[in-house]
């Protein structure tokens, strides 16, 4: 039984209430859905790279979802509220930003920023600030600083792991959530569907920029990328 | 000499070179100027309104560029560093907070909001959080925390001298600027342009929506705010 079918990933309930199969799908969507295609191996490379990236932030000390990989899809989960918000965090200018604030793609940030979007896919994920958040009612004030506080953290232990592969963390999106004791997890994925990543020598793109500019095979980038960071496929390192 | 022309207003030079002319003209303009109209009388109108505003504003403790008016569609200002942000305040839901956020027009908010917009015509004025601000270089924290305190400070005051005359102050748009010694003040204008006004009663349009959304002539709702306020065009009381 599916629980919830997303644009890039199944929710499964299990026996147990707490616990759910995350089962990352090769589709890939661009645009708000606009722009779809099936892309052979991205779920098995996205999920094998989201466990990679969680036993990383684990052992740094950052509590996700991550509970394994039942095989080489489908990734056992604790289960969350998802807050709604989509947590960004940006080190190098692109994408929207760049279109945004007409700053020039490519260029370092004086530091790195967080910026929030609201989960709504009928209003095309809006930016919000803080204000919006609280008005809203998305989250507390204490809530939504601990989310920028453990992006940052997040940020923090993934880039220096790209840069020792010769990779360049661009920007990425977290979701977090709140398990069953109420506890602040990292939810969702971490993976070349979620992250820019650019080869730092080059400025390759090896991300989903790849299919939404139409650049080649999106799944060469997403292959190297794993490969770099010494990521295997099917689940048998995790 | 005209040393400034923008869309609603001009700046002229005064031979104090702290102080300028600021020139309320009748042009009108929407949607980043793509709609435009010469309204006669409006010139006069928002200066005696301004002129009003900052009186008001004064009496309150909150410093403004305003020096008096020349006659009437002319202001003394002092020249300021203008920081390049509009600063808006919301109180009720209308505009684009409504497009954005999903949420109904005329809903008024829990509390009030402070937004900010990068001041750049050529990028639309796009919407910046915090970060935004501070990865741009645009302001320093200080100021940018002052600049919205001292927002919610003009709601404060503005907010129940339009209730008292019947109307309600549902959003405003405002400027900030650093004069010769450093000190911030307020600039800019205070008007049927840049606040929107709605009769408590029936929620009718007495600003510039009228104009955005032909709703029919925005002079008559303008001349409705001053008139309700009980301000005299012409600058006899200025
Ligand atoms: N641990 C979790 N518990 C419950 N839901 C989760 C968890 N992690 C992620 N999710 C949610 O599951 C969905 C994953 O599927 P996805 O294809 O990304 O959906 P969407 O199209 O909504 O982005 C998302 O809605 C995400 O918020
Ligand atoms: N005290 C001041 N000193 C200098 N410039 C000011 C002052 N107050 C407002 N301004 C600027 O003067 C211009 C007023 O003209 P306006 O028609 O509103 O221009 P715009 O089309 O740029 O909004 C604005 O650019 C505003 O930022
Ligand atoms: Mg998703
Ligand atoms: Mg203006």
């Amino acid at each position: 039984m599916i629980e919830y079918e997303g644009k890039a990933k199944q929710i499964i309930p299990t026996a147990e209430p707490d616990v759910a199969i995350q089962r990352f799908k090769d589709s890939a969507t661009a645009f708000n859905g606009q722009k779809k295609a099936e892309l052979e191996g991205k779920g098995e490379i996205n999920a094998a790279m989201s466990a990679a990236a969680f036993l990383k932030l684990e052992s740094a000390g950052i509590s996700t979802h991550f509970m394994g990989l039942e095989n080489a899809r489908d990734m056992r989960i604790k289960r969350l509220k998802i807050v709604p918000l989509e947590v960004v965090v940006r080190n190098v200018v692109a994408g929207s930003l760049s279109k945004r604030l007409g700053l020039e793609e490519g260029v370092t940030l004086k530091f790195p920023i967080v910026e929030t979007y609201f989960k709504r896919d009928d209003l095309g994920d809006p930016l919000v600030c803080d204000s919006h958040v609280f008005v809203l009612g998305i989250c507390s004030e204490e809530t939504l600083a601990e989310l920028k506080t453990r992006a940052l953290q997040v940020n923090s232990v993934l880039g220096p792991w790209f840069n020792e592969a010769g990779l360049t963390l661009v920007d990425f999106k977290l979701e977090f959530g709140f398990d069953e004791s109420g506890e602040l997890l990292l939810g969702d994925e971490v993976s070349p569907d979620t992250c820019r990543i650019w080869e730092t020598e080059s400025g390759r793109r090896l991300d989903k920029d790849v299919f939404r500019r139409d650049l080649g095979d999106p799944m060469v980038g997403y292959r190297e990328v794993v490969d770099r960071l010494g990521i295997t496929i099917g689940g048998e390192h995790a």
